[in-house]
């Protein structure tokens, strides 16, 4: 990571490189997030499509499209899809964990109720369907399709893995490449495929999402444990309080002895936390080099994303691409 | 009805006529809940699945396919598909309505939890688009992607108008098109679709389906306030204890006076019910002939869903939908 890159951005550069299409997808979100007989639908919709989320997930459909050749409008279309989708999970996402707050506001199980946030992802769902059938690209289809059951799919393994001290790295990454690797690689390859591209290049398309993907999330649950709340928005030690066994547990069970392993099973398995439990686990997470380990563990994953850019043409995007790979481990570098 | 029709359930008799394409329907359905890494999704879903659900909808996309000389395998994806959603949309619901029970037996959401629902429901959604890719029909993903979104925008619009007395007739019937006939429509539609049926025939096909769906809900509706429970499954009175406004409260409420327009609003806008006001809503009900007047409304759909069966080719099949129309509103004749 040098100074020009820690200086610029590189989501930000991406953001001003495809600002015309973003702004042709957003209208195209708010178009199709509108109902005429349901207000509550775009009322929902709106609270966190507004909230000033990154639009990571689009962008990397519209520059994988580019970077390709597309000159069609299914980009559009298409990163329209992957957002809705994106929407959808996080209306569902917060229901299962019980969350009050996201990006730093309450969220919409908050500000109206569960029924509405199940009910408004449904109906967003089916919109991301809806979109995802307009360019007639059976191919997208079944890549979107098919992530979109692995997403769900690694929602429930969640659900039965999470608190189990059994959960294993294998585990893990099977549920990281649910919740959040699925959609990135989809955004990817399906950016590749409308562009006809080489199957080489849809490949590594796949490759550079579901690495990246992969990277981000393990980032996110290192932060858990390490990160600057005023920085991520998030406190230290949400998923330890909720309970959740990510990366950094996962290492330091594995390398536990007798009594750290009671330690764990109380706290994250029984769920009976006391006052100083999560500056012990921090203490053990130090310990067993949990923390260090996983950092690692997402550089690796960082540089995969980025060796697989060099199956793809020369061009700006590419190297913007790479970037925003390093971008992705810079919060914890 | 004549004796004949009584005694040979029609629904049976599709049954019956179907049965070697409904064995390879329910073979793809085992098949496709599976989930190699997530074993709550098969249990949550057979919980559902083999409850002994009529499977009418699943039966309506074979029927209409064969009654249009469909020979190819595709009628049990599709089929299908429809369950899928349909077993989905339950799963939702008793979310939503927070229900303990559904065809006599508890809920999956008192079983597991609403997590499990809420996600579970996602991986059949996510699994009905997989299945309805595969015939790659393109004009088929454009009907069942439309109907999903008016599935969960009338879901929608019944959480805010199922409470509001200015909820009128036409509120009524596009929240049932949602929750009932839309995905009766789609079912008796892209039967037609797949076989290739004149453009006369898929809208007659689409006619039936939606007229069929609208017959269905108001007949449950109906019961609600006038049923067997031992026959219906349901107790008299559930819909007003939840203070849901369907259409014979809707009837009375448009010919109340100010007195009974003000026990409406204690007992469904506030929820302020006591001892006897189910008793009171029945005899308000009679008074302006509410449940009568329900009933011409049922039976009324009914005789425009047989209608449309005479766009279609004469055929064992035709007559037996056209027996299924009388047999829907026979509970309430």
């Amino acid at each position: 990571m040098n100074l020009h890159q820690a200086s610029s951005k590189p989501h930000e550069l991406l953001a001003t490189h495809l600002e015309a299409k973003m702004q042709a997808v957003n209208t195209l979100i708010h178009d199709r997030m509108a109902s005429k007989h349901a207000p509550r639908i775009p009322e929902v919709t709106a609270h966190l499509v507004d909230a000033g989320g990154k639009r990571l997930r689009p962008m990397l459909t519209l520059a994988a499209a580019e970077l390709c050749g597309y000159q069609g409008p299914f980009d559009v279309h298409l990163a329209a899809t992957v957002e809705f989708i994106h929407t959808a999970t996080l209306l569902h996402d917060d229901v299962v964990d019980e969350s009050g707050q996201r990006r730093g506001r309450p969220t919409a199980n908050l500000l109206w109720d569960n029924k509405s946030s199940v009910l408004v992802g449904d109906y967003l769902f089916a919109r991301a369907f809806q979109l995802m059938v307009e360019p007639g690209n059976l191919r997208v289809l079944d890549i979107l399709s098919n992530a979109s059951a692995t997403i769900a799919e690694g929602e429930v393994l969640q659900l039965t893995a999470a608190q189990d001290l059994r959960t294993d790295e294998a585990i893990y990454l099977q549920v990281v490449r649910g919740k959040t690797a699925a959609l990135f690689s989809a955004a990817t390859q399906v950016g590749g495929v409308i562009a006809e591209a080489h199957e080489s290049e849809i490949s590594a398309l796949y490759d550079y999402g579901d690495a990246l993907g992969i990277a981000f999330q393990i980032v996110d649950d290192l932060l858990d444990y390490q990160g600057d709340s005023k920085a991520t928005g998030k406190n230290v030690g949400d998923d330890f309080r909720e309970r959740k066994l990510t990366l950094p547990v996962i290492k330091a069970v594995a390398k536990a002895d007798t009594e750290e392993r009671a330690f764990w099973t109380r706290t994250i398995e029984k769920g009976r936390q006391e006052d100083g439990d999560l500056e012990h686990a921090l203490v053990l997470l130090n310990k067993h080099d949990a923390l260090q380990d996983t950092r690692q563990d997402a550089l690796f994953w960082a540089d995969k994303a980025k060796q697989s850019m060099s199956q793809l043409p020369d061009h700006s995007l590419r190297q913007l691409l790479i970037d925003l790979a390093d971008y992705v481990v810079a919060r914890i570098n």
